[in-house]
């Protein structure tokens, strides 16, 4: 069994299929493979792709990958939908697009879907990340349906972030004020063949001008016009891609990124560990009646919560 | 220095403003304090106010404190800005306009701004409405500056959540789609003296028909049509919070809220206690050192959050 680590490293794709699979069902022996798996990680360059619902992601993604691969690449996808419990199901005409690069064995697809709560997302995609950087993948996209804190979250694991937005959807413009604007590295607006395209060029310039921390940074977020239908703009993407890595690099950002998803990581194996703590020590009955104490107010939540920290050993 | 606790509860304002400002320095002494007032609170319709910056949500705030004074209640009112570290500092404007009701003692008004993490905020909003409801405010209005993720935090504290949205802010009316939405008891189409106020209720009568949850629910969500400025359709606003308070308490929603947030509030209080025992027991410069050797690859992530587990006592 030990040597699922061993043909995962040794590029057996079955084994990293079932490591992927253990992590998302959050096995104990996941989490010591993923141990002896993190000292051959680190290698690969994380992209996230983000952008809202129709805004041609995956197409894009698709055409992505297969310049990727021309370059000599073994590129790894990770689709990520904090919307559905299901892996795959609600993404299935997407995915249908990516199934081209099915056949390829350079080229390694998984989607991941929400099972548990938002967080366990997050972290089992960087779990499957390591995994797929272990075994060699580089670089890894990741994918997500969507532009919610959700995937804001998930889009923390990325080193370079695509924000992809479609001509037309006006109020994706706006929408990327919220969360999405603060991480996004590169702006690519697809279906430049549609009319529009260059006027939400033009917004989204206009929104970074107006942005005072951007005009500081020394990255300049390039935004650049893609067509999957006609293929055009896919190798400028790829450079400017290569680009934000090199920057990254070179500036010190790449370590620094590092390091605080390090720090986060540990954060949330240990809050991770807690509420484990808490499921074996409390048992739903016992929840149930300090909660009802609580709001019948005859205890107050900061002396329950003391209780609870002794009963799982906090000092 | 134990009677703050009597004096507040006897109605002493100066009592009250002392323990706001030890709730946002977070001192031991708060919690102590907070304990016992706990069984003193629980009477206060907690009412949420939120919407885009720009939405007219301090004005309209104003009024429905004017209404409810006019109505004998006495209004606690905390205004919460996630996005500024100093209270009040960047909200200064539109507290301005809130200056009218200062000078009434049966008014209790207090900013509270992001000092430190927004969970953080989220907490503290929750314990100063804790002391503001022992001290026999009711109702208290929570009013948050935007609507992004902090500000659904915020807004959980809440019972009844007013979402304001300003007519001809058409972008409103798309991004109230992420988050805010399902979080909304009652929406208010501030300005109704505006042109494009009735198509913003058309359009949200359409997104709420769109949703299929609600259709479902029991509670028809109301969009009601305010102005501030000729102070038309306040008295109906504050009916429709009074109507919505009725529906928890006959729907047993009121009880089942309460037990959802003693939950989350005791698991907040848990991860707190962690977090500290971290600080204590983990100084800067072993963090450091700590995720250094996992970014080199010479520890793995695991097995270190295992060590600081046992460190902390955690079982």
């Amino acid at each position: 069994m030990q040597n699922i680590v061993e043909r995962l490293l040794n590029g057996d794709r079955r084994a990293l299929a079932r490591m992927v699979t253990l992590i998302e069902n959050d096995t104990p022996l996941a989490r010591k493979w993923l141990a002896e798996l993190h000292q051959h990680a680190g290698h690969a360059h994380i992209v996230g792709v983000t952008g809202a619902p129709g805004a041609g992601k995956s197409t894009l993604v698709t055409r992505l990958v297969r310049e990727l691969r021309n370059r000599g690449r073994k590129v790894g996808v990770v689709a990520v939908d904090p919307t559905s419990p299901f892996s795959g199901g609600a993404l299935l005409g997407d995915r249908i697009r990516m199934m081209e690069l099915a056949g390829d064995p350079n080229v390694f697809i998984r989607s991941m879907a929400s099972r548990g709560s938002l967080g366990g997302l997050a972290s089992s995609t960087r779990d499957v990340v390591r995994a797929m950087d272990a075994a060699g993948y580089d670089p890894i996209i990741i994918e997500t349906v969507g532009t919610g804190q959700a995937e804001v979250e998930v889009m923390r694991t990325a080193q370079t972030v695509l924000v992809v937005v479609a001509p037309g959807m006006g109020d994706d413009v706006q929408a990327i004020k919220a969360g999405i604007m603060e991480i996004a590295d590169i702006f690519v607006v697809s279906k430049m063949d549609k009319p529009g395209a260059n006027q939400t060029v033009a917004e989204l310039a206009m929104l970074l001008s107006l942005d005072p921390n951007r005009r500081k940074a020394s990255w300049r977020i390039p935004i650049l016009k893609t067509s999957a239908i006609k293929e055009q703009g896919i190798p400028e993407l790829a450079d400017a891609i290569q680009r934000h890595r090199e920057y990254l690099i070179e500036s010190g950002m790449l370590e620094q990124r590092a390091q605080r998803q390090v720090r986060s990581e540990l954060q949330t194996l240990i809050v991770q560990a807690v509420q484990n703590a808490l499921r074996s020590a409390v048992d739903e009955e016992e929840w149930n009646r300090l909660v009802e104490d609580i709001t019948k107010r005859e205890r107050d939540p900061y002396s329950v919560a003391r209780e609870l920290e002794a009963r799982i050993g906090l000092k």
